[in-house]
């Protein structure tokens, strides 16, 4: 037996982005965004509505994407309850600090362990619909396995559960992608 | 000091979302879909290229989207590695069953606890990009917690890990969101 809950934005895994930008002084900011996924090989998908963020990826053509992590959940938090709007010292507050990306025209947050660099490609004000080109992703070598690849173990990479407005790491191994599901053939 | 991996399809949390639709002679099919998120209070993004089920949706203009899960993760692996167009008896093989939607026209299958039900709203076949309507999202009993909604410990989704091609369950709880971040503040 089904119970139906009518229209709602829930599914899961839903993310955790951090997403930096430069403002018009070249002032860091980073938000919490849980609306988004992969877009394509190279690109980046954000349901992003008005925000600080969003005049400043508008203005600056560019921004980072990093992974909340269960060791910044706090911080993580807090940049998505406070405005740079409203809260000057946002990044102190949150204990980040900031280097300029490489690649692109934002910043990465140094206490945030995995980055994807990106390009904005367009933003549909109708629908806060934004895309972006991914052009470089980063990593802190503590978070690097023996293969030289990313280690979730190390990473510990968060969700956000919008039913119980929660976050949970993501646990451990169940199965092998492109090798299991063989065994049914 | 940070590892740059160049442009990757890369983020944690990816989805492992199960695609259901009825082809031409009513015939229920599922795929394994692994890019794509919320798109707002009431749409769903998915990157999703040329295969059987996009045939389906553009079609019918409905498919659902099931939560894959850790007790289902060998069915849930097989439908994205076999298309409907080479095994007619694909669905049998995974196990699954299927119910036509209350909503849509599309089918449920029964043995995915969670799962949205939804009208196709556009499909850009230069980008593979889809965006659709949830209508409605329907849930086993057998994955409510107390309160009546659901509950992770009960459904015990999966999440896709693209660098390793893994599938890895969502684990404890780590914070609470619009809350810890407000110790900052």
């Amino acid at each position: 037996m089904r119970k139906n809950f009518g229209a709602k934005p829930w599914l899961y895994p839903q993310p955790v982005f951090i997403i930096g930008s430069y403002d018009e002084n070249g002032n860091p900011n980073a938000m919490n965004a849980a609306w988004g996924g992969i877009a394509d090989a190279n690109k980046i998908f954000i349901c992003l509505a008005p925000h600080k963020t969003t005049d400043n990826i508008l203005a600056r053509k560019a921004f980072t994407v990093s992974m909340g992590t269960a060791e910044t959940v706090v911080p993580c938090d807090y940049v998505g309850i406070v405005s740079g709007n409203d809260e000057p010292r946002k990044m102190e507050k949150a204990g980040f600090t900031t280097v300029k990306s490489e690649f692109v025209d934002a910043p990465v947050i140094c206490e945030l362990p995995m980055t994807l660099e990106c390009r904005l490609l367009s933003y549909d004000t109708e629908n806060d619909w934004l895309f972006g080109e991914v052009v470089n992703i980063s990593a802190e070598e503590s978070v690097l396995g023996d293969d030289g690849n990313i280690d979730l173990t190390k990473l510990r990479p968060i969700i956000f559960d919008g039913i119980h407005c929660a976050y949970h790491v993501i646990g451990e191994k169940v199965g092998d992608a492109f090798s299991d599901g063989a065994k049914l053939q």
